[in-house]
Protein backbone atom coordinates (compact mmCIF):
# COMPACT_ATOMS: atom_id res chain seq x y z
CA UNK A 1 0.00 0.00 0.00
CA UNK A 2 1.55 3.21 -0.90
CA UNK A 3 -0.31 6.86 0.42
CA UNK A 4 -1.80 9.23 -1.73
CA UNK A 5 -0.07 12.06 -0.16
CA UNK A 6 -1.93 14.99 0.31
CA UNK A 7 0.74 17.22 2.25
CA UNK A 8 3.56 16.29 -0.08
CA UNK A 9 1.84 17.07 -3.16
CA UNK A 10 -0.35 20.04 -1.81
CA UNK A 11 3.47 21.23 -0.72
CA UNK A 12 4.86 20.68 -3.98
CA UNK A 13 2.50 22.62 -6.17
CA UNK A 14 2.07 25.64 -3.53
CA UNK A 15 6.06 25.60 -4.32
CA UNK A 16 5.12 25.89 -7.55
CA UNK A 17 2.31 28.76 -7.59
CA UNK A 18 5.28 30.69 -5.05
CA UNK A 19 7.81 30.50 -7.91
CA UNK A 20 5.52 31.28 -10.93
CA UNK A 21 4.31 34.38 -8.59
CA UNK A 22 7.65 35.48 -8.33
CA UNK A 23 8.68 35.04 -11.73
CA UNK A 24 5.72 35.81 -13.58
CA UNK A 25 4.24 38.70 -11.04
CA UNK A 26 6.77 40.47 -8.84
CA UNK A 27 9.53 40.23 -10.83
CA UNK A 28 7.85 42.14 -13.74
CA UNK A 29 6.35 44.18 -11.35
CA UNK A 30 2.62 42.94 -11.70
CA UNK A 31 0.41 43.11 -8.20
CA UNK A 32 0.40 39.05 -7.14
CA UNK A 33 -2.70 37.38 -7.69
CA UNK A 34 -5.86 38.45 -5.32
CA UNK A 35 -8.16 36.47 -3.24
CA UNK A 36 -10.86 37.88 -1.14
CA UNK A 37 -13.10 35.91 1.31
CA UNK A 38 -16.82 37.33 2.36
CA UNK A 39 -17.46 35.96 6.18
CA UNK A 40 -20.54 36.32 7.44
CA UNK A 41 -20.86 35.73 11.18
CA UNK A 42 -18.75 33.63 13.60
CA UNK A 43 -19.27 30.05 12.73
CA UNK A 44 -15.96 28.13 14.10
CA UNK A 45 -15.53 26.06 11.40
CA UNK A 46 -16.34 29.06 8.82
CA UNK A 47 -13.18 31.29 10.45
CA UNK A 48 -10.78 28.44 10.89
CA UNK A 49 -11.39 27.87 7.04
CA UNK A 50 -10.93 31.51 6.31
CA UNK A 51 -7.98 31.46 8.45
CA UNK A 52 -6.80 28.20 6.36
CA UNK A 53 -7.10 30.03 3.23
CA UNK A 54 -5.56 32.87 4.16
CA UNK A 55 -2.39 31.25 5.79
CA UNK A 56 -1.86 29.25 2.06
CA UNK A 57 -2.25 32.97 0.28
CA UNK A 58 0.41 34.18 2.16
CA UNK A 59 2.67 30.94 1.76
CA UNK A 60 2.90 31.34 -1.97
CA UNK A 61 2.60 35.38 -1.93
CA UNK A 62 -1.11 36.20 -3.24
CA UNK A 63 -2.64 39.24 -1.28
CA UNK A 64 -5.74 37.98 0.71
CA UNK A 65 -8.65 40.22 2.23
CA UNK A 66 -11.09 38.81 4.15
CA UNK A 67 -14.76 41.14 4.30
CA UNK A 68 -16.07 40.37 7.52
CA UNK A 69 -19.84 40.72 8.53
CA UNK A 70 -22.49 40.41 10.97
CA UNK A 71 -24.66 37.41 11.38
CA UNK A 72 -27.99 39.79 10.60
CA UNK A 73 -26.66 41.05 7.70
CA UNK A 74 -29.61 41.46 5.00
CA UNK A 75 -29.49 40.11 1.46
CA UNK A 76 -29.76 43.39 -0.14
CA UNK A 77 -26.65 44.51 1.54
CA UNK A 78 -24.84 41.22 0.79
CA UNK A 79 -25.68 41.27 -2.72
CA UNK A 80 -24.06 44.71 -2.41
CA UNK A 81 -20.76 43.59 -1.28
CA UNK A 82 -21.08 41.04 -4.31
CA UNK A 83 -21.28 43.52 -6.77
CA UNK A 84 -18.49 45.57 -5.34
CA UNK A 85 -16.00 42.81 -5.76
CA UNK A 86 -17.43 41.52 -8.95
CA UNK A 87 -16.29 45.17 -9.81
CA UNK A 88 -13.04 45.55 -7.95
CA UNK A 89 -10.43 44.87 -10.69
CA UNK A 90 -7.73 44.10 -7.88
CA UNK A 91 -9.52 41.11 -6.41
CA UNK A 92 -9.15 38.49 -9.00
CA UNK A 93 -11.31 35.94 -7.45
CA UNK A 94 -13.21 35.65 -4.45
CA UNK A 95 -15.36 33.01 -2.06
CA UNK A 96 -18.67 33.54 -0.35
CA UNK A 97 -17.90 31.11 2.98
CA UNK A 98 -21.04 29.03 3.53
CA UNK A 99 -23.04 28.11 5.58
CA UNK A 100 -24.57 31.56 5.18
CA UNK A 101 -27.22 32.16 7.59
CA UNK A 102 -30.92 31.13 7.14
CA UNK A 103 -32.12 34.38 5.98
CA UNK A 104 -29.98 34.97 2.93
CA UNK A 105 -30.55 32.36 -0.10
CA UNK A 106 -27.21 31.18 -0.75
CA UNK A 107 -27.88 29.91 -4.22
CA UNK A 108 -29.18 33.80 -5.21
CA UNK A 109 -25.36 35.02 -3.52
CA UNK A 110 -23.72 32.20 -5.37
CA UNK A 111 -25.62 33.07 -9.09
CA UNK A 112 -24.72 37.07 -8.28
CA UNK A 113 -20.95 35.68 -8.31
CA UNK A 114 -19.04 37.34 -11.44
CA UNK A 115 -18.22 33.48 -13.11
CA UNK A 116 -14.91 35.26 -13.57
CA UNK A 117 -14.26 35.58 -10.32
CA UNK A 118 -15.88 32.43 -9.03
CA UNK A 119 -12.88 30.75 -7.86
CA UNK A 120 -15.44 28.16 -5.56
CA UNK A 121 -16.35 26.78 -9.29
CA UNK A 122 -20.08 26.79 -7.38
CA UNK A 123 -21.85 29.23 -10.30
CA UNK A 124 -24.23 27.23 -12.60
CA UNK A 125 -21.92 28.92 -15.47
CA UNK A 126 -18.66 27.07 -14.36
CA UNK A 127 -20.64 23.74 -13.55
CA UNK A 128 -21.52 23.77 -16.57
CA UNK A 129 -19.08 24.43 -18.64
CA UNK A 130 -17.48 21.66 -16.50
CA UNK A 131 -20.41 18.90 -17.90
CA UNK A 132 -19.15 20.41 -21.23
CA UNK A 133 -15.42 19.78 -20.80
CA UNK A 134 -14.85 23.62 -21.55
CA UNK A 135 -12.41 26.41 -19.76
CA UNK A 136 -14.07 27.00 -16.24
CA UNK A 137 -12.79 27.26 -12.34
CA UNK A 138 -13.78 23.28 -10.94
CA UNK A 139 -15.05 23.19 -7.62
CA UNK A 140 -11.90 23.07 -4.89
CA UNK A 141 -12.19 19.34 -3.73
CA UNK A 142 -13.06 17.22 -7.13
CA UNK A 143 -10.46 19.48 -8.68
CA UNK A 144 -8.08 18.38 -5.39
CA UNK A 145 -9.21 15.06 -5.73
CA UNK A 146 -7.99 14.82 -9.49
CA UNK A 147 -4.82 16.63 -9.02
CA UNK A 148 -3.72 14.16 -6.76
CA UNK A 149 -4.84 11.31 -9.10
CA UNK A 150 -2.86 12.78 -12.14
CA UNK A 151 0.30 14.13 -9.75
CA UNK A 152 0.59 9.99 -8.37
CA UNK A 153 0.01 8.73 -12.25
CA UNK A 154 -3.02 6.99 -11.01
CA UNK A 155 -4.45 5.06 -13.89
CA UNK A 156 -8.08 6.16 -14.28
CA UNK A 157 -8.67 5.17 -18.27
CA UNK A 158 -11.07 2.86 -18.42
CA UNK A 159 -11.15 1.81 -14.71
CA UNK A 160 -14.54 1.16 -12.96
CA UNK A 161 -14.83 4.12 -10.70
CA UNK A 162 -17.12 4.27 -7.59
CA UNK A 163 -18.60 7.64 -6.06
CA UNK A 164 -19.79 7.34 -2.50
CA UNK A 165 -22.55 10.32 -1.85
CA UNK A 166 -24.04 13.06 -4.55
CA UNK A 167 -23.10 16.20 -2.85
CA UNK A 168 -22.69 19.54 -5.16
CA UNK A 169 -19.78 19.95 -3.79
CA UNK A 170 -17.70 16.94 -4.18
CA UNK A 171 -19.87 13.25 -5.51
CA UNK A 172 -21.73 14.77 -8.41
CA UNK A 173 -18.90 16.47 -9.79
CA UNK A 174 -15.89 14.48 -9.48
CA UNK A 175 -18.30 11.73 -10.82
CA UNK A 176 -18.61 14.09 -14.01
CA UNK A 177 -14.77 14.96 -14.07
CA UNK A 178 -14.33 11.00 -13.83
CA UNK A 179 -16.04 10.21 -16.65
CA UNK A 180 -15.34 13.02 -19.11
CA UNK A 181 -12.78 12.31 -22.08
CA UNK A 182 -9.97 13.86 -20.59
CA UNK A 183 -6.99 12.86 -18.86
CA UNK A 184 -7.46 11.82 -15.83
CA UNK A 185 -10.49 10.94 -16.91
CA UNK A 186 -12.19 8.51 -19.32
CA UNK A 187 -13.19 6.23 -16.13
CA UNK A 188 -16.62 4.54 -16.00
CA UNK A 189 -18.22 6.16 -13.55
CA UNK A 190 -20.72 4.70 -11.17
CA UNK A 191 -22.53 7.20 -8.94
CA UNK A 192 -24.09 5.38 -5.34
CA UNK A 193 -26.19 7.92 -2.58
CA UNK A 194 -28.64 6.67 0.20
CA UNK A 195 -31.41 5.40 -2.03
CA UNK A 196 -28.16 2.53 -3.37
CA UNK A 197 -29.10 -0.47 -2.68
CA UNK A 198 -26.51 -3.12 -3.42
CA UNK A 199 -23.48 -0.64 -2.70
CA UNK A 200 -21.33 -3.31 -0.57
CA UNK A 201 -21.74 -5.33 -4.41
CA UNK A 202 -21.12 -2.37 -6.01
CA UNK A 203 -18.20 -0.95 -4.11
CA UNK A 204 -16.39 -4.83 -4.65
CA UNK A 205 -15.74 -4.33 -8.17
CA UNK A 206 -14.34 -0.58 -8.05
CA UNK A 207 -10.65 -0.01 -9.13
CA UNK A 208 -11.31 3.13 -7.99
CA UNK A 209 -12.99 3.98 -4.97
CA UNK A 210 -14.08 7.51 -4.19
CA UNK A 211 -15.94 7.92 -0.72
CA UNK A 212 -17.86 11.41 0.19
CA UNK A 213 -20.88 10.07 2.23
CA UNK A 214 -19.97 12.11 5.45
CA UNK A 215 -20.29 8.98 7.31
CA UNK A 216 -17.31 8.39 9.88
CA UNK A 217 -15.91 4.85 9.29
CA UNK A 218 -18.71 3.69 6.78
CA UNK A 219 -16.10 1.57 4.38
CA UNK A 220 -14.85 -1.29 5.92
CA UNK A 221 -12.06 -3.63 4.05
CA UNK A 222 -14.98 -6.40 3.01
CA UNK A 223 -16.16 -3.72 0.88
CA UNK A 224 -12.74 -2.74 -1.05
CA UNK A 225 -11.77 -4.83 -3.70
CA UNK A 226 -7.75 -5.81 -3.60
CA UNK A 227 -5.33 -3.31 -4.95
CA UNK A 228 -8.05 -0.73 -5.07
CA UNK A 229 -7.01 2.86 -4.96
CA UNK A 230 -9.27 4.36 -2.03
CA UNK A 231 -10.36 8.25 -2.06
CA UNK A 232 -11.63 9.25 1.78
CA UNK A 233 -12.98 13.10 1.44
CA UNK A 234 -14.43 12.43 4.81
CA UNK A 235 -13.34 14.62 7.69
CA UNK A 236 -14.51 13.71 11.21
CA UNK A 237 -13.73 15.58 14.46
CA UNK A 238 -13.85 12.41 16.95
CA UNK A 239 -13.57 13.07 20.76
CA UNK A 240 -10.00 11.37 21.68
CA UNK A 241 -8.24 11.35 25.23
CA UNK A 242 -4.80 10.73 23.71
CA UNK A 243 -4.47 13.84 21.79
CA UNK A 244 -3.74 17.64 23.03
CA UNK A 245 -6.58 18.78 21.32
CA UNK A 246 -9.07 16.65 22.81
CA UNK A 247 -10.23 15.17 19.29
CA UNK A 248 -8.90 13.07 16.41
CA UNK A 249 -9.50 13.23 12.92
CA UNK A 250 -11.45 10.29 10.95
CA UNK A 251 -12.69 10.02 7.59
CA UNK A 252 -15.20 7.68 5.96
CA UNK A 253 -13.10 4.86 5.68
CA UNK A 254 -11.61 2.56 8.19
CA UNK A 255 -8.04 3.36 7.41
CA UNK A 256 -6.76 0.92 9.61
CA UNK A 257 -8.62 -2.32 7.80
CA UNK A 258 -8.54 -0.80 4.39
CA UNK A 259 -5.04 0.60 3.86
CA UNK A 260 -3.76 -3.20 4.22
CA UNK A 261 -5.80 -4.53 1.38
CA UNK A 262 -5.76 -1.59 -1.10
CA UNK A 263 -2.72 -0.26 -3.87
CA UNK A 264 -3.53 3.40 -3.03
CA UNK A 265 -4.91 5.65 -0.13
CA UNK A 266 -5.28 9.01 1.08
CA UNK A 267 -4.86 9.24 4.58
CA UNK A 268 -7.27 11.82 7.07
CA UNK A 269 -5.93 14.02 7.98
CA UNK A 270 -3.24 14.84 5.05
CA UNK A 271 -5.13 13.57 2.33
CA UNK A 272 -7.87 15.41 0.53
CA UNK A 273 -8.34 18.66 2.96
CA UNK A 274 -4.92 19.74 1.88
CA UNK A 275 -6.02 19.35 -1.57
CA UNK A 276 -8.94 21.48 -1.53
CA UNK A 277 -7.17 24.38 -0.50
CA UNK A 278 -4.36 23.90 -2.91
CA UNK A 279 -7.31 24.04 -5.87
CA UNK A 280 -8.71 27.41 -4.54
CA UNK A 281 -5.01 28.71 -5.06
CA UNK A 282 -4.44 26.95 -8.51
CA UNK A 283 -7.85 28.76 -9.15
CA UNK A 284 -6.88 32.12 -7.95
CA UNK A 285 -3.54 32.05 -9.93
CA UNK A 286 -5.80 30.90 -13.29
CA UNK A 287 -8.36 33.90 -12.45
CA UNK A 288 -5.46 35.85 -12.31
CA UNK A 289 -4.52 35.31 -15.86
CA UNK A 290 -7.52 35.53 -17.24
CA UNK A 291 -7.43 31.93 -18.03
CA UNK A 292 -11.37 31.51 -17.44
CA UNK A 293 -12.95 33.81 -19.60
CA UNK B 1 -42.81 -7.02 -22.69
CA UNK B 2 -44.67 -3.78 -22.94
CA UNK B 3 -43.95 -0.77 -25.35
CA UNK B 4 -42.91 2.60 -24.03
CA UNK B 5 -44.80 4.39 -26.52
CA UNK B 6 -43.30 7.89 -27.94
CA UNK B 7 -46.42 8.32 -30.03
CA UNK B 8 -49.37 7.42 -27.68
CA UNK B 9 -47.61 9.82 -25.22
CA UNK B 10 -46.45 12.33 -27.23
CA UNK B 11 -49.92 13.44 -28.83
CA UNK B 12 -51.32 12.75 -25.25
CA UNK B 13 -48.99 15.36 -23.96
CA UNK B 14 -49.90 17.91 -27.26
CA UNK B 15 -53.49 17.44 -26.26
CA UNK B 16 -52.85 18.89 -23.10
CA UNK B 17 -50.21 21.77 -23.97
CA UNK B 18 -52.95 22.45 -26.75
CA UNK B 19 -55.50 22.73 -24.26
CA UNK B 20 -53.33 24.70 -22.14
CA UNK B 21 -52.33 27.21 -24.76
CA UNK B 22 -56.61 27.53 -25.67
CA UNK B 23 -57.25 28.21 -22.05
CA UNK B 24 -54.79 30.27 -20.76
CA UNK B 25 -53.69 32.09 -23.53
CA UNK B 26 -56.10 32.15 -26.11
CA UNK B 27 -59.38 32.71 -24.15
CA UNK B 28 -58.00 35.05 -21.92
CA UNK B 29 -56.98 37.06 -25.06
CA UNK B 30 -53.22 36.38 -24.63
CA UNK B 31 -50.08 36.01 -27.15
CA UNK B 32 -49.64 31.99 -27.60
CA UNK B 33 -46.12 30.69 -26.41
CA UNK B 34 -44.22 31.63 -29.65
CA UNK B 35 -40.93 29.92 -30.76
CA UNK B 36 -38.19 30.77 -33.48
CA UNK B 37 -35.84 28.54 -35.17
CA UNK B 38 -32.86 29.72 -36.68
CA UNK B 39 -31.49 27.26 -39.67
CA UNK B 40 -27.89 28.18 -41.41
CA UNK B 41 -27.58 26.39 -44.69
CA UNK B 42 -29.62 23.48 -46.51
CA UNK B 43 -28.60 20.30 -44.75
CA UNK B 44 -31.11 18.23 -45.39
CA UNK B 45 -31.69 16.97 -41.61
CA UNK B 46 -31.97 20.12 -40.65
CA UNK B 47 -34.48 21.17 -42.70
CA UNK B 48 -36.23 18.04 -41.87
CA UNK B 49 -36.39 18.78 -37.91
CA UNK B 50 -37.48 21.97 -37.97
CA UNK B 51 -40.08 21.27 -40.55
CA UNK B 52 -41.04 18.70 -37.60
CA UNK B 53 -40.63 21.60 -35.12
CA UNK B 54 -43.12 23.85 -37.32
CA UNK B 55 -45.80 21.14 -37.47
CA UNK B 56 -45.84 20.22 -33.71
CA UNK B 57 -45.66 24.05 -33.12
CA UNK B 58 -49.08 24.06 -35.45
CA UNK B 59 -50.41 20.98 -33.64
CA UNK B 60 -50.51 22.50 -30.37
CA UNK B 61 -51.24 26.16 -31.95
CA UNK B 62 -48.15 27.73 -31.10
CA UNK B 63 -46.89 30.52 -33.23
CA UNK B 64 -43.51 29.61 -35.07
CA UNK B 65 -40.94 31.50 -36.72
CA UNK B 66 -38.10 30.04 -38.76
CA UNK B 67 -35.29 32.57 -39.52
CA UNK B 68 -32.63 31.28 -42.58
CA UNK B 69 -29.52 32.50 -43.14
CA UNK B 70 -27.15 31.55 -46.40
CA UNK B 71 -24.26 28.63 -45.24
CA UNK B 72 -21.69 31.59 -45.67
CA UNK B 73 -23.27 33.74 -42.61
CA UNK B 74 -20.18 35.41 -40.52
CA UNK B 75 -19.80 34.72 -36.87
CA UNK B 76 -20.63 38.55 -36.18
CA UNK B 77 -24.08 38.47 -37.92
CA UNK B 78 -25.34 35.58 -36.68
CA UNK B 79 -24.15 37.00 -32.94
CA UNK B 80 -26.27 39.36 -33.98
CA UNK B 81 -29.56 37.89 -34.88
CA UNK B 82 -29.07 36.26 -31.38
CA UNK B 83 -28.94 39.70 -30.17
CA UNK B 84 -31.79 40.49 -31.79
CA UNK B 85 -33.96 37.07 -31.07
CA UNK B 86 -32.57 37.26 -27.27
CA UNK B 87 -34.35 41.18 -27.44
CA UNK B 88 -37.49 40.44 -28.92
CA UNK B 89 -40.38 40.30 -26.53
CA UNK B 90 -42.82 38.30 -28.55
CA UNK B 91 -40.72 35.53 -28.96
CA UNK B 92 -40.41 33.35 -26.10
CA UNK B 93 -38.03 30.84 -26.90
CA UNK B 94 -35.64 30.00 -30.08
CA UNK B 95 -33.29 27.24 -31.03
CA UNK B 96 -30.27 27.39 -33.22
CA UNK B 97 -30.36 24.12 -35.14
CA UNK B 98 -27.06 22.51 -35.39
CA UNK B 99 -24.71 21.43 -36.90
CA UNK B 100 -23.81 24.90 -38.29
CA UNK B 101 -21.37 25.60 -40.35
CA UNK B 102 -17.81 25.06 -39.73
CA UNK B 103 -16.29 28.54 -39.94
CA UNK B 104 -18.72 29.34 -37.15
CA UNK B 105 -18.12 28.94 -33.28
CA UNK B 106 -21.02 26.73 -32.17
CA UNK B 107 -20.36 27.13 -28.30
CA UNK B 108 -20.16 31.04 -29.48
CA UNK B 109 -23.63 30.74 -30.48
CA UNK B 110 -25.10 28.84 -27.82
CA UNK B 111 -23.39 30.97 -24.73
CA UNK B 112 -24.79 34.02 -26.33
CA UNK B 113 -28.43 33.00 -25.96
CA UNK B 114 -30.01 34.25 -23.33
CA UNK B 115 -30.71 31.36 -20.95
CA UNK B 116 -34.27 32.70 -20.25
CA UNK B 117 -34.85 31.71 -23.87
CA UNK B 118 -32.60 28.61 -24.19
CA UNK B 119 -35.50 25.86 -25.11
CA UNK B 120 -33.04 23.45 -25.96
CA UNK B 121 -31.17 23.33 -22.90
CA UNK B 122 -28.13 23.99 -24.45
CA UNK B 123 -26.97 26.67 -22.13
CA UNK B 124 -23.66 26.36 -19.49
CA UNK B 125 -26.11 28.04 -17.35
CA UNK B 126 -28.92 25.55 -17.55
CA UNK B 127 -26.85 22.88 -17.56
CA UNK B 128 -25.32 23.84 -14.39
CA UNK B 129 -28.94 24.10 -12.91
CA UNK B 130 -29.75 20.96 -14.19
CA UNK B 131 -26.86 19.56 -12.06
CA UNK B 132 -28.08 21.45 -9.21
CA UNK B 133 -31.44 20.27 -9.33
CA UNK B 134 -32.49 23.74 -9.84
CA UNK B 135 -35.34 25.24 -12.26
CA UNK B 136 -34.37 25.18 -15.49
CA UNK B 137 -34.48 24.31 -19.17
CA UNK B 138 -33.70 20.75 -19.69
CA UNK B 139 -32.14 19.30 -23.02
CA UNK B 140 -34.70 17.78 -24.94
CA UNK B 141 -33.96 14.44 -25.30
CA UNK B 142 -33.35 13.61 -21.99
CA UNK B 143 -35.97 15.39 -20.65
CA UNK B 144 -38.43 13.41 -23.24
CA UNK B 145 -36.57 10.25 -21.78
CA UNK B 146 -37.54 10.95 -18.51
CA UNK B 147 -41.02 11.84 -19.32
CA UNK B 148 -41.76 8.92 -21.00
CA UNK B 149 -40.47 6.90 -17.68
CA UNK B 150 -42.49 9.08 -15.79
CA UNK B 151 -46.01 8.77 -17.68
CA UNK B 152 -45.62 4.45 -17.60
CA UNK B 153 -44.58 5.03 -13.70
CA UNK B 154 -41.62 3.38 -14.38
CA UNK B 155 -39.89 3.11 -11.08
CA UNK B 156 -36.35 4.35 -10.99
CA UNK B 157 -35.62 5.44 -7.50
CA UNK B 158 -32.59 2.98 -6.33
CA UNK B 159 -32.48 0.96 -9.49
CA UNK B 160 -28.98 -0.01 -11.06
CA UNK B 161 -29.32 2.13 -14.22
CA UNK B 162 -26.93 2.20 -17.05
CA UNK B 163 -26.65 4.72 -19.80
CA UNK B 164 -24.45 3.67 -22.84
CA UNK B 165 -22.92 6.55 -24.36
CA UNK B 166 -21.76 10.43 -22.80
CA UNK B 167 -22.89 12.63 -25.26
CA UNK B 168 -23.51 15.93 -24.05
CA UNK B 169 -27.01 16.43 -25.80
CA UNK B 170 -28.26 12.86 -24.45
CA UNK B 171 -25.90 10.25 -22.04
CA UNK B 172 -23.85 12.82 -19.74
CA UNK B 173 -26.87 14.52 -19.10
CA UNK B 174 -29.74 11.72 -18.68
CA UNK B 175 -26.97 10.31 -16.03
CA UNK B 176 -27.09 13.30 -14.61
CA UNK B 177 -31.05 13.45 -14.01
CA UNK B 178 -31.50 10.06 -13.52
CA UNK B 179 -29.29 10.09 -10.36
CA UNK B 180 -30.41 13.67 -8.98
CA UNK B 181 -32.62 13.83 -5.61
CA UNK B 182 -36.28 13.65 -7.87
CA UNK B 183 -38.96 11.94 -9.44
CA UNK B 184 -38.29 10.06 -11.64
CA UNK B 185 -34.69 10.07 -9.86
CA UNK B 186 -32.88 8.51 -7.23
CA UNK B 187 -30.99 5.97 -9.08
CA UNK B 188 -27.61 4.24 -9.31
CA UNK B 189 -26.38 5.57 -12.66
CA UNK B 190 -23.25 4.15 -14.53
CA UNK B 191 -22.54 5.88 -17.02
CA UNK B 192 -20.28 3.60 -20.27
CA UNK B 193 -18.53 4.73 -22.87
CA UNK B 194 -15.69 4.41 -26.16
CA UNK B 195 -13.39 3.30 -22.72
CA UNK B 196 -15.24 1.08 -20.81
CA UNK B 197 -14.18 -2.30 -21.10
CA UNK B 198 -16.49 -4.34 -18.97
CA UNK B 199 -19.27 -3.42 -21.14
CA UNK B 200 -21.29 -6.89 -21.29
CA UNK B 201 -20.85 -7.49 -17.77
CA UNK B 202 -22.19 -4.02 -16.89
CA UNK B 203 -25.28 -3.88 -19.05
CA UNK B 204 -26.00 -7.36 -18.04
CA UNK B 205 -27.07 -5.81 -14.61
CA UNK B 206 -28.67 -3.11 -15.65
CA UNK B 207 -32.33 -2.94 -14.36
CA UNK B 208 -33.21 -0.10 -16.96
CA UNK B 209 -30.80 0.49 -19.89
CA UNK B 210 -30.55 3.92 -21.42
CA UNK B 211 -29.23 3.34 -24.68
CA UNK B 212 -27.05 6.16 -27.05
CA UNK B 213 -24.55 5.11 -28.63
CA UNK B 214 -24.90 6.06 -32.00
CA UNK B 215 -24.43 2.29 -33.53
CA UNK B 216 -26.81 0.37 -35.24
CA UNK B 217 -27.63 -2.88 -33.29
CA UNK B 218 -25.53 -2.62 -30.88
CA UNK B 219 -27.20 -3.90 -28.00
CA UNK B 220 -28.06 -7.54 -28.26
CA UNK B 221 -30.37 -9.65 -26.31
CA UNK B 222 -27.55 -11.32 -24.20
CA UNK B 223 -26.33 -7.82 -22.71
CA UNK B 224 -29.73 -7.21 -21.47
CA UNK B 225 -30.75 -8.61 -17.71
CA UNK B 226 -34.51 -10.67 -17.97
CA UNK B 227 -37.09 -7.99 -17.69
CA UNK B 228 -35.20 -5.10 -18.17
CA UNK B 229 -36.66 -1.40 -18.93
CA UNK B 230 -34.79 -0.46 -22.28
CA UNK B 231 -34.78 3.24 -23.94
CA UNK B 232 -33.37 3.31 -27.31
CA UNK B 233 -31.88 6.74 -28.37
CA UNK B 234 -30.78 5.74 -31.67
CA UNK B 235 -32.10 6.26 -35.17
CA UNK B 236 -30.69 4.68 -38.26
CA UNK B 237 -31.68 4.99 -41.77
CA UNK B 238 -31.12 1.44 -43.13
CA UNK B 239 -31.66 1.20 -46.82
CA UNK B 240 -34.35 -1.36 -47.71
CA UNK B 241 -35.67 -2.26 -50.79
CA UNK B 242 -39.71 -3.38 -48.90
CA UNK B 243 -40.21 0.53 -48.54
CA UNK B 244 -41.19 3.29 -50.69
CA UNK B 245 -39.23 5.69 -49.02
CA UNK B 246 -35.85 3.36 -49.88
CA UNK B 247 -34.98 2.91 -46.20
CA UNK B 248 -35.80 1.48 -42.82
CA UNK B 249 -35.17 3.05 -39.18
CA UNK B 250 -33.54 1.20 -36.65
CA UNK B 251 -32.13 1.99 -32.97
CA UNK B 252 -29.27 1.17 -30.94
CA UNK B 253 -30.95 -2.00 -29.88
CA UNK B 254 -31.34 -5.00 -31.82
CA UNK B 255 -35.42 -5.09 -31.06
CA UNK B 256 -36.63 -8.21 -32.50
CA UNK B 257 -34.42 -10.15 -30.33
CA UNK B 258 -34.12 -7.72 -27.04
CA UNK B 259 -38.27 -7.27 -26.91
CA UNK B 260 -38.18 -10.86 -26.23
CA UNK B 261 -36.55 -10.51 -22.87
CA UNK B 262 -37.14 -7.26 -21.08
CA UNK B 263 -40.30 -5.99 -19.17
CA UNK B 264 -40.98 -2.57 -21.48
CA UNK B 265 -38.63 -1.65 -24.57
CA UNK B 266 -39.02 1.64 -26.40
CA UNK B 267 -39.53 1.00 -29.90
CA UNK B 268 -37.63 3.12 -33.42
CA UNK B 269 -39.34 4.57 -34.65
CA UNK B 270 -41.96 5.70 -32.41
CA UNK B 271 -39.82 6.31 -29.24
CA UNK B 272 -37.31 8.89 -28.54
CA UNK B 273 -37.82 11.13 -31.40
CA UNK B 274 -41.15 11.61 -30.79
CA UNK B 275 -40.57 12.45 -27.34
CA UNK B 276 -37.50 15.15 -28.16
CA UNK B 277 -39.77 17.61 -29.84
CA UNK B 278 -42.15 17.31 -27.23
CA UNK B 279 -39.95 18.41 -24.88
CA UNK B 280 -39.43 21.30 -26.87
CA UNK B 281 -42.91 22.12 -26.76
CA UNK B 282 -42.91 22.43 -22.88
CA UNK B 283 -39.63 23.60 -22.73
CA UNK B 284 -41.36 26.59 -24.77
CA UNK B 285 -44.62 26.71 -22.65
CA UNK B 286 -42.37 26.85 -19.66
CA UNK B 287 -40.74 29.83 -21.17
CA UNK B 288 -43.80 31.94 -22.39
CA UNK B 289 -44.99 31.34 -18.66
CA UNK B 290 -42.31 32.81 -16.99
CA UNK B 291 -41.37 29.96 -15.46
CA UNK B 292 -37.58 30.09 -15.86
CA UNK B 293 -35.83 32.93 -14.76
Amino acid sequence: MKLLDGKLVADQIKSEIALEVKEQFLDRGIEPPHIAAVLVGEDPASMTYVSAKEKACHEVGFVSSVYRYPANITLEKLLEVIDFLNADDEIHGFIVQVPLPKHIDEQKIIERIDPKKDIDGFHPVNIGKMVLNLPCFLPATPFGIMTLLDRYQIDVDGKNCVVLGRSHTVGTPISILLSRKSKPGNATVTLCHSHTRNIREITSNADILIVAMGKEGYVTADMVKKDAVVVDVGIHRIPSAETKSGFRLKGDVKFDEVSGKCSYITPVPGGIGLMTIVSLLQNTLKAAKKEII
